[in-house]
């Protein structure tokens, strides 16, 4: 699939962190930077910008927070390429954390919210638009959404000057005909916008499911490498490159990057085709609960984990709690 | 998806059995064949059907055999509702090592061949059914042919009275496209015949490629448990569940199976998402140069292997030895 509009985003700090806290050491982000480059995607998200105020950096890694100095020095002696982007949340970032563009080592900041906070999505986007950057919104979670609230809230997005708007499969829990449909409803409903896909491989779809968005004319791309992400983790890169025939792109890099980086990394944090999280896709659950399982002593009991989502107790509807 | 023609047949032993020579242990098998009954599957493949003089028993578990005494035993106390089945391959097993249906415990014997070989698999399919067994034929590593060789040999399978033709994507390198492609190829030159999938997870593919042929009018599916299966395994028979509607599947049994056996047992020998056989399937390769690979003492140097396949020294190209 050729199509000169597709531009790659690398999220695997960004959502990887979300396993460690963004306990990332200094030469693996280092690293993964100077892989993209050389494999050429088009963005990088480092993590979230979020407000030193609301989270102890004694607690979190560098890329909770993203600022800009850190940045810098990640960047220091890279000839950069690959653009750089970072992630906001609704209510954890400020408007004096967010410099002007000219300022900033980052040329975007993306917007990451459920539909019911849309509003203050797209007022969020409005200031990092003013401020100089590209900016998108992604709406999280819409596997849970009636129809009438994604309508609404694609209606008001129509209105605004943000140039693109994700997909994202939160839970994966999608089918490649969910993914048809949504891309579908957005594109109608988005004229002149991109349309984004940001998957999850709770059940193996991550790659399949953003080939399908590939096709139904999905032009932004979410992957990570070696999949790296919270719970299953998300789209490979590496076969999403395998799969695009840009001939911009080039796979080697990151098949070194992997080897030296990611498979000592995923013998210390897990990520991958872990059956916990098969489950809660196949639910539309969050994944929160298979994450505080697989902290537990019965991580392995998939018959119990199984049971305590189909058929609780009452009082395990409440406190879902497993014993550590 | 609930359509009531579907059929899921579980090839873990068959197609796992490629990975450790059929070596698993008796209690091994017995707890699967007791979960696929459970599990409401409808057929069991439980190795290849073999000529004892072409292969020593010495060197090979005896799902490599698949003789009846053997399977009675296995079955023995279990209330028998998943049929059993066996594969053969082409000039690998004689009509002596058939016996008539009736005295059988196989309901079902499957014959894999290569396109080249489809007049050879037909005279073997007609021996089959004449002793009263269900048969199909799996022609394999489809994605490598000429469109004017796969019209050949669906025109001579649709004068037979084979009822099932599988799609085998054995080198896991079909995109939910080329899946496409074939089923309806496939429907098309054999009215009135089933058409079966196949499908392997070297770029995390079977799975949704599974989903893919179902949409397309496949009805007769192979996966197995937890996706065990040479090199990347097959599409998992836990996921495939999950997405049929069917009532008469039940999910619980095979996640008790997957801890309690597969778990262990992956600890033991390798299948899944590994990057030399995603190299593989992304150049629609067999993966013997991937096993072989992982087999050597680089098995991590996924720039040596991408290097040695897609940029050979002429020496390689002959050879393709890998240190031990």
């Amino acid at each position: 699939m050729f199509r000169p509009e597709i531009k790659v985003l690398d999220c695997s700090i960004r959502d990887g962190g979300l396993i460690n806290k963004w306990q990332f050491d200094d030469e693996f982000v280092r690293a993964t930077y100077q892989a993209l480059n050389e494999a050429g995607v088009d963005y990088m998200e480092l993590g979230y910008k979020a407000s030193p105020e609301l989270f102890d950096p004694k607690d979190f890694g560098k890329w909770r927070f993203c600022r800009d100095e850190d940045v810098k020095r990640l960047m220091d002696g890279i000839e950069p390429m690959t653009q750089l982007a970072c992630m906001v949340d609704i209510g954890r970032v400020s408007e004096k954390d967010i410099c002007p563009r000219r300022d900033s080592p980052f040329s975007m900041i993306r917007v990451a919210c459920y539909i019911k906070e849309i509003d203050k999505a797209i007022a969020l986007c409005n200031m990092i638009m003013d401020k100089g950057y590209e900016t998108t919104v992604n709406i999280m979670a819409v596997s849970t959404n009636l129809d009438r609230e994604i309508d609404e809230a694609l209606t008001d997005l129509a209105e605004t000057r943000i140039p693109t708007v994700y997909v994202v499969d939160s839970y994966g829990a999608m089918y490649c005909e969910d993914v048809t449909f949504l891309v579908k409803k957005y594109r109608e409903a988005l004229p002149g916008k991109t349309i984004g896909v940001h998957t999850h491989n709770n059940r193996q779809l991550a790659f399949g499911n953003t080939i399908q968005a590939i096709v139904d004319g999905a032009n932004m791309l979410d992957a990570s490498v070696f999949g790296i992400g919270r719970g299953p983790g998300n789209c490979c890169l590496e076969l999403l490159l395998s799969f695009l025939q840009n001939p911009k792109f080039n796979l080697r890099p990151l098949l070194r990057l992997i080897q030296e980086r990611y498979i000592p990394l995923r013998e210390k944090i897990e990520w991958g085709y872990i059956i916990p999280y098969m489950i809660t896709g196949m639910l539309n659950e969050h994944p929160r609960i298979a994450i505080a399982f697989r902290d537990s002593a019965e991580r392995d009991n998939y018959v119990k984990f199984y049971d305590t989502l189909v058929m609780p107790e009452p009082d395990e509807v409440i406190t879902r709690s497993f014993k550590k």
